[in-house]
């Protein structure tokens, strides 16, 4: 069992939500698994990942935590490690994949440093050498949160002077977007 | 029928992955129904969502767009307004709720501004109006994307000098954790 699931239900939720079936999604999934489990049943946790590939969706699956709803925050640092707090006293866990204990499964470690190029390495071996590893490539160490746990707060609502649509005041007399950060233009088609 | 699904089915599958039915989901997925159709069936779709509120969850749960498969950008400008654009053109749609076709809708009007507090407005009500004003409320417009359509690549990996963690060369001679940004402290009891 895995976060509470059979291996099947476990993997067949994994290609639903994200599409394929990726190694770092199940080995995603083993370190919530984990990290749930050192911090306890009936704790209303958090979370924080470190990574923007795979690790959010890992949390968004297998715990309450969503981008959406604010109990997730993602950190691109490209780190593949992530932690669940409790929400109230901002104690918790971090978990991480640990390099080191990664040199024992050689299709593991090779995935994880980028050493092979995919067409060399399947994603089923890979998820075979995760399975095979499980708990034994992770560390942990019990935290305190100092950062990032505030939730984000809606600020005051207003109508762009520039554009016209609702945007947040805090962000000035115009909205980000027509500050420049605009992604897009008319279809010139 | 939305997204492919009975009213009764949207509304579960909000309440399961986002923990409640909250009116920003709601009205996500009836923005992200009419953006596929005027994008069409059958093309393969990334998103860019412009708030951090809701409507992340409203594309991961009706598109096969995830943060953690990279197709879905999120931006935190706090503007309720999405874009799914076809990943070769970058040809597309943003759909934005019109502020001023919401005054028709006063529940919905006063929630959307937050001009009225929760206790005093219901979900159930605000969600009566969004349902009962589906469409109505939305403006949107053919774009091209000149931005964030690039797919995050992985960098190449390494080992930190500080904390000896795997992290992505590109940051440096040490992780973005170590160079100050660290967000938890070891748990002090």
């Amino acid at each position: 069992m895995i976060c509470g699931k059979t291996i099947d239900e476990f993997l067949s939720e994994i290609m639903r939500f994200h599409g394929f079936k990726a190694p770092g999604i199940v080995l995603g999934g083993i370190m919530v698994d984990y990290c749930q489990e050192l911090i306890g049943a009936g704790v209303e946790a958090d979370a924080i990942v470190e990574s923007i590939h795979c690790l959010p969706d890992a949390v968004q699956l297998f715990t309450p935590c969503t981008v959406g709803n604010g109990w997730l925050k993602v950190l691109d640092w490209d780190k593949y490690a992530l932690s669940l707090y409790n929400r109230k006293t901002v104690l918790g866990f971090r978990i991480w994949v640990d390099t080191e204990k990664t040199k024992s499964y050689p299709d593991l470690y090779n995935w994880y440093m980028r050493l092979v190029p995919k067409k060399e390495l399947s994603s089923e071996r890979v998820i075979n050498a995760i399975f095979t590893a499980e708990r034994n490539v992770l560390s942990y160490q019990a935290i305190q949160i100092t950062q990032h746990s505030d939730r984000h707060k809606k600020g005051e609502t207003g109508i762009c002077s520039s554009c016209g649509e609702a945007y947040s005041l805090k962000q000035g007399t115009s909205c980000l977007s027509c500050q420049g950060h605009c992604y897009y233009i008319k279809n010139p088609n």
